[in-house]
């Protein structure tokens, strides 16, 4: 069976950036390798919206997320930890690990935080010199609204607002320069389209002053070593070459296509998704907050979404993603990132629809379908 | 021109690896990927002589090295660094980052570590918890002695050795289990013939109780988590998956050709490259102690190597290595690890030849490659 993944990372890699990809090693340390790497970070600018450097990591995002923290952080400082999924989690993870002391701004998952308590909680916390965030929470499929966010710290010298963009950046606008975010992250498996193995790392003005007082130790993920080395069009560890090979090809692909057209591709999958569930009495488990890089749709009442997602698997070979934690059984996730295009929302759509029918579901057959394919029109 | 990559590391792929890594993505949460990550990690063990488990990090080896230091030591504890290149140098940057103290035995360029100035330095130093070496130190192609070191350490309880076996580990024998190593480190680009993007760890039980002492900060790199995740056939963050697959691919081909085989065909290279250079007065630069992984070799007096590497890339698209440092204009280096062969160790000798003919050097045209063909006949 032909095998469909449809997670939120990894997505689907095209053909022609696995070809490149499969190219002949080049050596790392030389001038043609570094036009390539060079390529790549000018590239990653635009979709990072930014003038500032763009730093390549050999690490998945977490990686960058840790990079995020001990380059800019010290022992002891206190920092506002926006939770409402796993990845919010994790930032509260990795401040623990460095004894950075987080509050920790619990919002319900398939909600978006609120400016208004971050606002509360700093009036409460006057120390507090980091807000750590997902634009894009995996787990829940909230876009949260760094916009606003931004507005909060961008005149404040004393106080950074540090961003896991990982499947936010390529997959919406996340203006690192206009908002005035100070750490934008993102990851290559997600809106790049790439195989996993590269994490991607923007830091303002503001940051690298944090970066000055910061103390915590680092080495592998010193950004100051990154940077130094990306002004001289490479790493000061040896890069992951085909996957940095594989950007670049990406890369272009986003230039001829252009960062509109790629972000209205997610836009539309993501409203054809969520409205051809609904249309069949499946909810949005992010109403009025969904990011478009992915849709996280609810089980319905009484079906486990196990069964959904074990169904799509046995019977078509679509691979989707589940919930985790206390989502366990209740959300199944689909991408809209990556190389996936109007047939495959459309078919995940029909599995769905099928596999509920066999629960004996009630609902009305190929009104999923063809509320999406209307909308899917449009693409 | 046609590219020849004979730099010790990255290496030449095979066409079998480069297209395993191009097959299509797999999500990294599925029982699917979890047998391939669960075969590789078996793989890497025969490869480490070892029935700890060995870690795979997404990562570059300097990852893997920052993650020696990070897991095992404290603020202020003391170590050995032994520093006789680039890579020895690192381990001593790499202990400054994290506050630990590194006394360094400094070894001449192209010469092996003396056991008894090992000795000597720790009757000096009582307090020193950790030796870090290399196995073999790619800047100047000296291979040290691990095997008489672990002689020291092993049993003691308050000691432990770090080997950065990069460029050694899947080129010669390095017997984690039976020399007594208590951290081994591999990496992707080297013998395993990959590109860049993974690292390889595993830990002795002494080091993991050096890990329970340990209280430097560390998240993406906490090799506990690594350790767990590893135990149930995942990682802790996302894996770089097709440099997993292709992993599994090599070592799949190791298993067919003999783990013996596989070093032979290294140890050969090496002797047929250095008898070949040296039959035309060009020395080898760490005599007695050369690692089989790669090939050190003096330029002729007069002569810049820099002119000899240059004129291989020009005239015949051979990328070799040079020196760096103090090393720089001296030396060139040949990898044996790879997707190499015979016909490139001939042929990049020839191409030696033909430069050295031109820049005017007294010697007889076409000695290096005989010598170097009849000792490569036994391949």
């Amino acid at each position: 069976m032909k095998n469909y993944v449809l997670t939120p990372g990894p997505v689907p890699v095209p053909e022609f950036v696995m070809l490149e990809m499969a190219k002949p090693i080049i050596h790392h340390r030389t001038a043609e390798f570094e036009e390539i790497f060079f390529k790549a970070t000018q590239g990653l600018k635009k979709v990072f919206m930014t003038q500032e450097e763009v730093l390549i990591l050999a690490s998945s995002g977490t990686g960058a997320m840790d990079a995020a923290v001990c380059n800019t952080l010290s022992k002891g400082d206190e920092v506002i930890v926006v939770n409402g999924g796993k990845f919010g989690e994790r930032w509260g993870k990795i401040c623990k690990a460095y004894g950075v002391i987080s509050h920790e701004l619990k919002v319900e998952w398939g909600q978006a935080v609120k400016t208004d308590d971050i606002n509360e909680m700093l009036d409460k916390n006057k120390n507090v010199k980091a807000i750590l965030i997902q634009a894009s929470e995996t787990s829940t499929g909230v876009e949260h609204p760094i916009k606003e966010i931004a507005e909060i710290t961008k005149n404040r010298d004393d106080l950074i607002l540090i961003v896991d963009g990982i499947t936010a950046v390529g997959a919406f606008p996340v203006e690192f320069d206009n908002w005035g975010i100070d750490i934008l992250i993102g990851g290559s498996q997600k809106a790049f389209m790439l195989p996993p193995g590269l994490s991607f790392i923007s830091l303002s003005k503001k940051a690298w002053k944090f970066y000055e007082d910061s103390d915590l130790p680092k080495f592998y993920l010193d950004l100051n070593q990154a940077y130094k080395n990306s002004l001289k069009k490479t790493s000061p560890w040896t890069p992951a070459v085909n996957l940095v090979m594989g950007l670049n090809a990406v890369l272009e692909h986003f230039d001829k296509l252009g960062l509109e057209n790629l972000f209205r591709r997610h836009s539309i999958m993501s409203e054809a998704t969520i409205k051809g569930f609904e249309s069949i009495g499946l909810e949005n488990f992010a109403p009025g907050c969904s990011s478009t890089a992915l849709s996280v749709i609810k089980s319905p009442e009484g079906i486990d979404a196990g069964e959904i997602i074990k169904g799509l698997k046995n019977k078509y070979g679509m691979i989707v993603a589940g919930g985790q934690d206390q989502a366990k059984g209740k959300i199944f996730r689909i991408t809209h990132m990556g190389y996936v295009d109007k047939g495959d929302m459309i078919s995940v759509i029909a599995g769905v629809e099928s596999i509920l029918n066999e629960l004996k579901y009630d609902f009305t057959p190929g009104l999923g379908v063809s509320t999406a394919t209307r909308i899917l029109d449009s693409l």
